[in-house]
């Protein structure tokens, strides 16, 4: 069994975590300065690990083994959230090189290759998961060159022609090389927390369906237009928001979640009656059925809303993402390496949240592994893990690599 | 009785509607370039009209009479909301201006005085009242120091220098020399029209309670914090909007109305929820008591959902002003001018909007002629009155003001 080097892992996170390094968390959108630093160091780590590093043309960071033997693919990403944590993305592919480093160092594993890949944008600071679609041959040029900054409106390709990527090729995997694909990453909930474990072994990935409603009203003078005649699109929102709040947990599976992230009202004037209102909503599940019927009565509740006014509403589907099954022998090779490090401390779990894997998933036979999230804390420059957990979660990591290879 | 011209009446309304046109409205934010335009025409106008112009150190705008009688004011204001109609405040500026000309023709209202004021920024770009509260003396210099655009956060101090008013005198109103202030103004409201009616005579403007809500919850990932476990801050906002939906009907006067005219999540992603919310909250009404009452029933309501949990909510209020009693005697001439121009088509009416009129109560008699408002619609280029309404309500405006001249 290959063995990780506990400081030389913790040093690398560290060291990562001081590219954007805002309060105990990192501020580092994709293709921005301090996410270019962050590439570039990692590129640096992969050459001294003995892999060839690469950027391709969208960005994805990668680290290939020089050995010809059996191929394992690991990552995650490097790029954060506005203000959010040191280690959603980051651990993934600091375990990715560990592993490389771990394998390469013990005669019984040199001969196995491990690549290593920080998938582009993940984040989606850009889209949705750009560099991991792109890195299965699931993003056209021309998808790629509608893709703008969700904040700035950038397009993509002038932001990579800025950082000096312009016109470089995209790296496509062929997925019957490798043995299939691990992916570690923070749990980002509180389930292990809670229940005093220490290893997730992922079963799906959620699919995400996301909305946006639009609300049309008539806008008007707050102070002289009467009630009884207002078409106030704020209220039909909220009201909306309030029968979605009543009906879909009797609907919902045990783990289903659902999100209105954001609200716009137009104009946004304390005195004017909105007429229009905006809602970013979402709704997660591992089972298609659930995602199914919750979108059925979402367009139910809209439709009675419809038909009693005095507002209309509309939905605009913006992502219907099929869940994905994570690979069953790789589930047990994770599933035996935690039962050796961390006996009846693992668990089997979905991911409510959605990762590069899923779309690793459509190519080769791919897993997940969630380490502890202190609090169940994250996309917040305060979550965070223990030292203690990481390392137990990088040696599970490596020692389910070495199984999966069949070491 | 002195007589309007109609045709210099409308070609003055429509000229002044050139300044910063848009569509069939105008844009003509305070100090605007457009807006400086406008107060230059406005200020041509009076001195072509035998008024003395003046323009002071916050931007208002007068023209003075240079008769020595019983003495009158009228006026309203001329910058815009965005994108909004192009009568809300210019008909009761060219009205004074039309009555000032009128009186001046006429032998028997000659020697009345008609001063004209166009306060400045009733419509709260910078601040709340700026121009009337100055000038009835309610506005302080360090008031108006901390006065900032609410759109781009310019000090007010900042943007008059830049429009060469800085170390300009404002000027402050001495109530005692004027009978009576009288505004005109398009009623911005549906009750005129849908009761077939031309005229209404302002019984009270509304009092105004303006609040900012803020929740309190826990920033986490969409995807993968279980529903039982957030703290959504956005949930705990609608759900109170809904709140207020189901209470409120029941503890409101005939005309009170509320809105939410703003609501903010934080930090408003798809896939985020909220940990902070915010909504503008404003309820309007002309009896103290029907305020209190509701303010009451608002803070009820949060202190219940804070104590249900699992977010914190509080109230903090932005203003409030106190409901502002026309006076009779201006009430009883405009209502005598009301029944001989349109006779059995005129109605007592509060104003749901606030006017530079609740300014002006303070320290002289006041009182507001409403003319109707096409669909009701105000604050919205749409905006219109008929010409046939706009010459006819002018007539009973500058016959009233003989009336409370004692002509």
């Amino acid at each position: 069994m290959p063995h990780i080097d506990s400081a030389r892992l913790l040093a690398d996170l560290r060291q990562l975590a001081t590219f954007g390094a805002y309060k105990t968390g990192v501020h580092r959108p994709s293709l921005s300065p301090q996410d270019m630093e962050a590439r570039r160091f990692v590129m640096k780590r992969f050459e001294e690990a003995g892999l060839t590093p690469e950027i391709d043309g969208i960005g994805s960071v990668f680290g290939w083994s020089k050995v010809d033997g059996t191929r394992l693919l690991t990552g995650s990403h490097i790029e954060s959230q506005n203000h959010a944590g040191w280690l959603d993305g980051a651990l993934g592919v600091i375990y990715g090189l560990e592993a490389a480093r771990a394998f390469a160092a013990d005669p019984r594993t040199a001969g196995i290759a491990i690549d290593v890949a920080a998938w582009f944008d993940e984040e989606g600071h850009f889209g949705s998961f750009p560099g991991s679609r792109s890195g299965v041959g699931l993003l056209s040029d021309s998808d790629m060159a509608a893709m703008r900054n969700r904040y700035d409106g950038t397009l993509l390709t002038e932001k990579l022609a800025e950082v000096g990527l312009a016109g470089k090729k995209r790296v496509v995997i062929d997925g019957k090389r490798y043995r299939g694909y691990c992916e570690a990453h923070i749990e980002q909930g509180d389930v292990l927390e809670a229940e005093h474990l220490k290893i997730g072994v992922v079963t799906a990935i959620v699919g995400n369906w996301q909305y946006r409603l639009v609300f049309k009203g008539v806008q008007n003078h707050a102070g002289t237009t009467r009630m009884a005649i207002r078409r106030d699109a704020g209220v039909a929102l909220t009201e909306l928001c309030h029968q979605i709040h009543q009906r879909f947990p009797a609907l919902s599976g045990e783990r289903t979640v659902w999100t209105t992230g954001r609200i716009t009202l137009e104009p946004g004037a304390a005195s004017i009656i909105p007429g229009g209102a905006e809602m970013l909503f979402q709704i997660r599940d591992t089972d298609p059925e659930v995602l199914k019927r919750l979108d059925a009565e979402l367009r139910r509740l809209v439709e009675e809303a419809n038909r009693a006014g005095p507002c209309t509403a509309e939905i605009e589907i913006l992502s219907q993402s099929t869940p994905a099954r994570m690979d069953e022998t790789l589930q047990a090779a994770l599933e035996a390496s935690a039962e050796r490090h961390a006996p009846g401390k693992h668990i089997r779990i979905p991911s409510g949240a959605g990762h590069d894997a899923q779309y690793l998933a459509r190519i080769m036979p791919s897993s997940m592994l969630f380490i502890p999230s202190i609090g169940g804390i994250s996309h917040h420059w305060t979550e965070n893990t223990s030292d203690e957990d990481i390392v137990l979660g990088c040696q599970v990591y490596v020692d389910g690599l070495a199984r999966m290879a069949g070491v």
